[in-house]
């Protein structure tokens, strides 16, 4: 603090108008929730991302770390949240009902629920399964099993057991 | 060290002897590889387990995180180690011959490949696989994924990558 107000020319005034810039340009998407500078978001207004595929995440920063892989070719929906009896947050505090607004107005053929791997993770990802399920679309979900360079006397035993559980035919 | 030699009777003897049966008394099972107090081993000679499921894994600690779980109801393989070219283990240093022997022995339906999730466990699982494919059984390796409490935003990419990839339908 002391360091910005001796340097206020060279360091608290650069600082001070690029916050003021992000204040006055970043804005929430009205179409998936994302953060960006315009809205629709870059991701919302990207001509070759595929329309029928939607990945639904809890967080901005989720929707971040998924498309940094960059392999999820469709579009997006922030829920803003997950489900928590503990700190109170209902389904209406969510955009859960955006979500299946944007889901029965059709043109969709998949949705990836990409909720963390928590308690309340996996609680929101079955309530949103639910409200999801009379609609004709493929619901799918993101593996569980073992992290990339997992070691199995390393790892806890639930992961094992979901790795154990969901294993899968070598082709 | 100096406690131990001050403690001679009653801490340097008794780590003695406890080593010594320890020496006398484990040994490697001649079946599966595990180490256990007789050969065949514990889980070699339990009835009630299922004589037709064998699951491959690398090393003995491997075999013990994953029994912790209780989820697999077969018997195991100890392979010994890894393939790695790295540290010069070939094929002949493992007991793959074995395991290939014990396959074709028959009454084997089902060959789990749990091999840790790393670039030389895997590699290993891809020649055990090559190695198992003429016989009539299914071969199956562990999921890959989101491991269990996993948060999307601390998870590396090709953990990400891999759980959006092998993403499985909800029913």
């Amino acid at each position: 603090m002391l360091h910005l107000m001796k340097r206020r020319q060279a360091a608290l005034e650069p600082l001070l108008s690029a916050l003021q810039s992000v204040a006055e340009k970043l804005s929430t998407c009205s179409t998936c929730g994302n953060v960006d500078t315009s809205d629709p978001c870059s991701i919302c207004r990207d001509p070759r991302r595929d329309d029928k595929m939607l990945c639904v995440v809890e967080e901005v920063a989720d929707l971040w770390a998924l498309d940094r892989s960059r392999l999820f070719p469709g579009r997006y929906h922030v829920l803003g949240g997950r489900l928590s009896a503990l700190e109170g947050v209902r389904p209406e505090d969510l955009t859960i009902d955006k979500l299946v607004k944007r889901v029965s107005e059709g043109g969709i053929d998949e949705v990836v629920l990409a909720m963390n791997a928590t308690l309340e993770g996996q609680t929101t990802a079955h309530y949103v399964a639910e409200r999801l399920e009379t609609f004709p679309i493929r619901l799918s979900q993101l593996a569980h099993g073992l992290p990339v360079g997992g070691e199995l006397d390393y790892l806890d035993e639930g992961t094992l057991a979901q790795a154990l559980r969901a294993r899968r035919p070598i082709s």
